[in-house]
């Protein structure tokens, strides 16, 4: 019997917010061997959004001030899901109070901000994690077991995009993501940050890199009203790197890609094999083998829905397809998991200060105009 | 405001009972303007297995007994979800207890025992549904719309295929699936069904058939033990059609397709365009207009994940996948919204007996080795 | 060495004299194994345009008395590229003036033409091919290789679908083939009879059949005119079948559906796999294996170019795709090497006669609505 | 009508020797408005090889002194396909001699050399053309068409790629690829100068590059042998790059792409919408509008066989494949109709000049670790 349950005070009631809660929601339905959530307090400004969310999940309690609902006695994990300027104080003053940490990507909006919150956790001893939360697809969670077998052989390339599409769009749906002071950067914090997780996860360290970067739309319309938005973030950012293991590896992201709604995209090439994953068909996992004898080799097309296959047992049977909202539910569960054992999950806030450095390592580079090293 | 919602009792503890479970404790999470449920009473005949579903979901009650179940004064909806043999029994008693009535489908294991369900609803003057529920997958959804619109123009064309692997193991998970005192059929019924709704959603009534059952595989072993069970379903059902307008139409299923796990397919082909869709990837409808330009035309992949497309709006923003279980928070989400407002959803008890018709025109095609009409 | 070639007489001055003009022209510059043909003579009503296309393909003569190209002394071989309705006796023709005949398909315009055709190649003691080219698509030859090493076990499901658009459209390319008097049949010979070659080549003999066509449109425009067409073909057949060996099979072909450009498509589900082919990408089998292991399973895209697949070493190195013409050279190539190694190839008349015989019981199902065996 | 013909004299006998020679057999038989070569000569060191296909495809002489060939009196136009190191010295001789020149790709071993070659032809008052046959490819022309409508409004981003898989088997099939002074480089040049050149013709001019390369396997075995070749080029580049008109490209190939056989692929995204090409399904094209109406919008699957589209006329009617080779004869064709109306044809020498100061500016960046500016 999982016991009496972990308390969560959700902070933010954004999209995030919204996904997080429909996640603690089921986890424990889907996953009993999990300790069961119990959905203590929801956090948000604007108390009448936070009451709606309430009602609907079943939060017990509603707040508005984060510095209140971080303290909060009967709290044990605070998930901090709002726009990156306050993650670090949101995350710090959790640690502080003693509460383990459930943090949205990326994890800071720069390298310092991320070791302090690092350094916070570690300090208080608390759980944590960074809720890179493609890595619990269960596709890619997939490919990291098939790696993990030796499938692959020797990495020679990482290639990685995520494209997105709504950039091209005058009216934009969460103006915070264009300001700097709110995001940080743009493309490349908020859509980077998984690529180069994935990355991390996949193949391997990143050692250095070569980038640039470009802001197409400088000017856009707040959602729903006619004001203009100075766009202060890039809008695109490509880069190219060298992982520790020699590997080489290229990410492109943008939000100016028309047809691309989610295309979060991998290619690993290996002497041995290939593995390629689009988020657009996410139950999906495209494999190439060279051990097929010659003539009969081509990319087999894995429906990750099988028994066999990561967290597919939960659900349903074979063939039945999972959709986006299961990653957030499949890392809340792990993280439920770690605290239950007392172990500190992956990806933690040491996974987030590294990608966090290679977040770090690309802005040096477009500013230089050559390679930079990734600050290890 | 939903009022004081809607208490259900939830007959059957299976992978249906289990998928309900989750769409009861989700719908109204996820679409505001629906009658909350409330998870009253979960039976099934194993009380371990009941009470860890009610633990598991949230079900206040559990008990072992459908006849007393359906008859509880705390209940206004019974949900039927055992195998198909119960279906009558269960609807019939719950409609005579005043109950609204949601059955999964096929609504019955024969045209007669169909019929005597509806006449039992109607006498009773309760909702009923069927829970066809790939009706409400969005893409399917969507299709339907675009019919609406008229943008296929005049039908010549219906296709479905509806095709499974899992007959091809040795081992089965749903023993009662191949019995028919239990099941009626096998592959005609259990996928058949779904073909024949989806037709009749999308095309349009059909009036005569012609088709062919076979039984491959005439002994298997029962899911995890040595036993053997005799097969007395088909395992692959095929049949022709012509519908009222005209149009003529094919169906196939069979349980014994390796690769296909799920491959719940249709094509429309109209004088204007044509869509396709297949349940393995089920978030795109294939569109192709003859209103395009020459030399401009192809199959348009559409993800039907956008705010314009149906249910997607109450979800994530466009380009974050749904999975197979949507489809039935969809349904159940119709379902309450009919209560709450007085009307009859469909596809009702009414199509439960024209699907059925049609099902007993291919049993007698099949023995008459003839076209047979459907029984209107 | 190939020695002094073969001699060709080519009947035939549209889509199909063109294709062949092509194949014979260039089949021994790409397989020097073969004997080299000689383009003697091209045969056709209108002189001009047999001129044109003497010119462009090196034809040595012209001719507009098919009776007399059929008897030309300098003839080894005649190929029949003409409309159906002259198919019979222009091959008997051929026969009996001693020469080989490459036929196009299908054979005849009725089973009594085929066998009248096949009788007369027999007693002439000449070889004689029927032009079922997509048995020479290199992923169509592959499945074949595939099915002989006993990759999908015991057969349960052949499943076809031969789709056009072009009937759709008012005015039409080839206004014969809408004419009953010489065409024999609609979509039910032209395409039909393609679908049931590759069943016969690829799964086995069809026993009986029921089936339902239709002509959906009923007058039509000829090509660059305002002049009607009565159409008295069917656009439109479906077939239901059993084979010899037990399997299900179905077929399916139409002018009539929007965006399928040449779907030549069909699926074979056996007890160890599956193989699926479309001829829109038709360098491309889909293999699926259940001797893979359990959760590496998927369907593997094999692109037919590698030195190891049928034809594809005498081309260009793997990756480089072939297209829809090769299939004809391959053939002719096929039937050369016949020729010159005293051989019979296949698909020959008698596959044409089993062919008619089986469109023949398609007929006769359609006039007495029930199954009809096929005559052996 | 054509007149006399245009000479040809062919300087190589390996792979592209045979392709353009299948081309220049075929390319009057299937453009009749085009000038038909006279297959004069072909010219080989190995004389045996020459004469072989000069019996195969019709050539009329053999020679195994190219100085002598780029001489013939009987010549008028020089078709250079061998190694790269070649390139110049045979295409500055025969300019000399007043032949046109057609080069393959890319147009030289080095700047210097493409530019004293451009210099040559200029001098020469030579027609010129640089084979970068996937212009010539139905669906890459018909992108140019649309994109000259304006269908993607401004364009943000250029992406491509171009993997290929044989550089993980250890035996390969063309030695002198991996050799620095036959091939200048390695995948860089080989298959990076046809990005470069479809990059260049789609989207516009590159302006600044910043680059790596690798070669990750040192040594290899010839072809057939034991003997082991030293590895002097590199088998993977990558490449950031900024456009003329203010877009960002990404350039990545490699000969390590496991189950990539020819995947030369590009995407384009602008501010009205997307198209993308990958040569494993070299007859299509996908289009993404945001003209389309809001949730009708996704990416269209064009074949591009239809009588609208570049070539495709001249072929077989709508849906019939092309293969690899047709871009060859399309080139041709291009060539031989611009020496017959006195034009000059693009890629010309001055687009090879073009191409290669970009695959410079790429060495460069290698070396200097830093962003260089293309030698404009």
């Amino acid at each position: 019997m999982p016991g009496e349950g972990i308390s969560v005070a959700l902070i933010g009631t954004g999209f995030m917010g919204r996904a997080h809660s429909h996640a603690y929601r089921n986890v424990a339905s889907m996953f009993p061997e999990c300790p069961r959530p119990r959905l203590k307090l929801i956090c948000g400004r604007d108390r009448g959004r936070a009451e709606a969310l309430a009602a609907r999940f079943g939060w017990e309690e509603v707040s508005t001030s984060w510095e209140e609902a971080v303290r909060h006695a009967g709290v044990d994990l605070v998930d901090v899901s709002v726009p990156g300027a306050l993650h670090a104080p949101v995350s710090i003053a959790a640690a502080r109070a003693g509460k383990h940490v459930l943090c949205e990507k990326p994890l800071a909006n720069s390298l310092e901000e991320a070791r302090a919150m690092l350094a916070a956790v570690r300090q208080a001893g608390v759980r944590h994690m960074v809720q890179f939360n493609y890595r619990r697809v269960p596709a890619v969670a997939l490919a990291r077991q098939m790696l993990d077998e030796g499938q692959l052989g020797t990495l020679y390339h990482y290639r990685a995009r995520y494209l997105q599409e709504w950039g091209v769009h005058p009216q934009v749906r969460a103006p915070w993501k264009l300001d700097k002071e709110q995001a940080g950067s743009g493309a490349l914090g908020d859509l980077g940050s998984h690529m180069i997780d994935l990355c991390r996860y996949l193949a391997g360290e990143i050692r250095e890199v070569t980038g640039m970067t470009e802001t197409f739309v400088k000017e856009r319309q707040a959602t729903g009203g006619s004001a203009t938005v100075r766009v202060t973030v890039d809008d695109a950012a490509l880069f190219l790197a060298r992982l520790d293991n020699g590997a080489l590896a290229s990410f492109e992201t943008t939000r100016l890609a028309p047809g691309r709604k989610n295309h979060n995209f991998f290619e690993i090439n290996g002497s041995r094999g290939s593995l390629y994953f689009d988020l657009e068909r996410l139950n999906e996992l495209n494999f190439y083998s060279l051990d097929d004898p010659p003539g009969r080799r081509g990319f087999r097309n894995l429906l990750a829905t099988a028994p066999q296959h990561p967290y597919a047992a939960s659900w349903w049977p074979d063939g039945h397809l999972l959709g986006w909202e299961h990653s957030h539910t499949h890392a809340i569960r792990d993280f439920l998991v770690a605290i239950g054992q007392g172990q500190l999950p992956r990806p933690n806030f040491e996974d987030g200060v590294k990608c966090q450095a290679v977040l770090d390592a690309v802005a040096r580079s477009v500013a230089s105009r050559r390679w930079e090293a990734v600050d290890g």
